[in-house]
């Protein structure tokens, strides 16, 4: 197939282009190389240095005899060039990252909510646009997030996308509807992945797009079989407050012999899925395409739940890392359960890596590689969620100046 | 009050103000005055004679010696300069009508879907955005549509806003919880309301904003109290395929002895509001604002439902037009049921206009005193929502050269 993966420098997304080119496909990477920017704009870089996206296509080329192209386009703000691209190039499918991605990036000020909202919506709804102006019939797969759900505390599972519901009639009947499961979004970034989802419901129904929607957990891991080819190919490590997620955080945090930093109880229950398994259910996913005028398809993109200070404990346990609470920056639940629905992808032959069998020592490793490489202090999560928040919470665990969360 | 009216040089939007005004407040209109920008794209006019917001002000100021300030800012592309005049002027209350609100308008061509998605969602995240920023406590009131529903096929009433559903647990057990109607739009003008919709829940919920949501029915007539008060102080009148509604182009097709056009079967059951209730409706809302850090408020602000040919035979019926049945430009049911609670505003005193008290001979008045200005090729709607639809419609009544539908 050709496939075009939009948003191919990016923490998964690199991997992703990496596994299907190794697949035989012809890969076309488009990205406006935000994510590199905010790096700048942050004062942050990736633990692992990381090359060009020039470089390392050239050196993936070398390594393999593969050719990844790559194409600087700014999807949310030029839509014609985007439209021409794909006028020229109709590619089988288009796998869209091109998205900023991090929950607290997109509250640290106004100047970042309004860029996450304008950026991922319009990115979001220009690539749909242009496909039905061209009559393009490119399946289309998306990566969301598990927070659209928000975390239920009603102690149901989560279901993959859509929930059945009973609606009374005004006839006094119960009519059973299949509904898009009610959006709870907990960031502007999150909110902008529920916009997404409205997005992809009208143009699948109107226009008969093809569309599958991954609602992903939070990533862990940093190697997939491809970036351990070579060392320019290693994937991209984020550890700073923004763009760090939070066992990666952990892992980084006992290399540099930082205390583990749990925000709030560590009560809240999130869903996790290593990089590895991310690009081969993008894999099954690419496989298996919904058909033209069905609804939206939707998988939960991921394979296990823990809770917060649980994998603190975990890592703890591991290393001889202190554990330590700070005040939450994010507006939450303190605790919630999380039951997830996730049998799809296991039908269709994805075999989990669990928490358990031995990658935390590959990170570990990673991370003690590179710890001279580590700024300590872009390690706490500074951006909070309100700016009443934002006056009770102090983030510094090495000076123990915290204020006290009433 | 001190009350901001955006996007208050509208159809809606103007006679909001001066009734604002007329009660008292302090208005503030602050428009881009878009709505004339795209009278000039589309080469089409309001039948009534319309001056410019600066004259009308002037013309209201001279008769009533009220005030009412106008403000040229555009929501969507200078977030700085409505920020600052937020922060300089600090309203008690801001009506929100400041979106681009035609649906056949948004489903022209790409560049008028992204055009209206852009301005829409922009415009609305930005305005919350600045609240929160400014730490500005003023009561939202936002102009939605009764199209967030689409129009529900299973017999069962649309509450306002909210849907209490039962959801199954883990355990076995089902709880009931509310939830926002599910999102059904039928085009992307009515999607970028559902999308304001994630907006201001997300907003209530982490901001404690107060926000009002009206979803209104379809609008008719033109004149209210205010409006009537002088000729110049008249309300525009849209008859065009793009921002004429239904019932008062009916109304100027019998004027000017053009036949009514009914899309489809006619069996498409809409909701109606008249322009005065309209804005009756709207001071109710801001008198009964809701408790900072509760849910938004959600009101149907409609009157009637009616389905479309019985609305063209009722208007046959009073000036002996012809009714003819054209391919429908929309993609949707053909015929359809609505039933829909408006329990909340009939509580807070309302008392409704109904088709059948007198005003549709008001405005075939109106139409038959402009009919010069009517040009009778921008009545027919030529706005297809998908390509297949266009290549099989055919929009000439008159030339009675009609495509079949299958």
């Amino acid at each position: 197939m050709k496939i075009a993966v939009l948003g191919g420098d990016g923490f998964v997304g690199w991997p992703t282009a990496l596994h299907l080119s190794d697949a035989g496909h012809e890969i076309h990477i488009l990205d406006n190389l935000s994510r590199r920017w905010i790096d700048t704009e942050l004062g942050v870089q990736s633990l692992t240095p990381m090359d060009s996206i020039q470089e390392r296509t050239r050196i993936w080329h070398a390594q393999t005899g593969r050719r990844i192209h790559f194409h600087l386009i700014d999807l949310a703000r030029d839509y014609e060039l985007l439209k021409n691209w794909l006028a020229d190039n109709r590619p089988d499918a288009v796998v869209h990252f091109a998205e900023q991605r991090a929950a607290p990036y997109s509250m640290k000020t106004d100047r970042h909510k309004n860029y996450t909202v304008n950026n991922n919506v319009n990115a979001t709804h220009n690539l749909l646009n242009a496909l039905v102006e061209l009559d393009l019939d490119a399946h289309l797969v998306h990566l969301g997030t598990m927070g659209v759900y928000g975390y239920s505390t009603v102690g149901a599972a989560i279901p993959e996308g859509y929930l059945p519901v009973g609606i009374e009639t005004v006839a006094g009947d119960t009519v059973s509807q299949d509904i898009l499961y009610p959006a709870n979004p907990g960031s502007i970034y999150h909110m902008t992945k529920c916009l997404d989802q409205l997005l992809f419901q009208f143009y699948a129904k109107n226009d008969g797009l093809r569309i599958t929607d991954l609602h992903q957990g939070i990533v862990w891991g940093t190697h997939t079989e491809q970036t351990r080819r070579h060392e320019q190919l290693v994937n991209r490590f984020d550890y700073d407050g923004d763009y760090g997620t939070v066992l990666n955080r952990f892992l980084i945090q006992a290399a540099i012999g930082y205390p583990l930093t749990v925000h709030g109880t560590g009560g809240q229950t999130r869903a996790f899925i290593h990089i590895q398994d991310s690009v081969r259910c993008i894999e099954l996913a690419l496989k298996n395409p919904p058909q033209r005028g069905s609804r939206v398809e939707i998988f939960n993109q991921m394979t296990q739940t823990h809770r917060v200070r649980d994998l603190a404990q975990m890592i703890a346990g591991m290393t001889g890392s202190e554990v330590i609470f700070l005040p939450n920056p994010r507006k939450e639940a303190a605790e919630n359960d999380l039951i997830v629905r996730n049998e799809k992808f296991k039908l269709l032959g994805l075999d989990p890596i669990t928490l358990e069998n031995g990658l935390l020592s590959e990170i570990v490793d990673i991370a003690k590689k590179y710890a001279y490489r580590v700024d300590r202090s872009r390690v706490p999560a500074v951006s909070a969620w309100t700016k009443d928040i934002a006056a009770k919470v102090d983030h510094d665990p090495e000076g123990r100046r915290l204020k006290s969360v009433s």
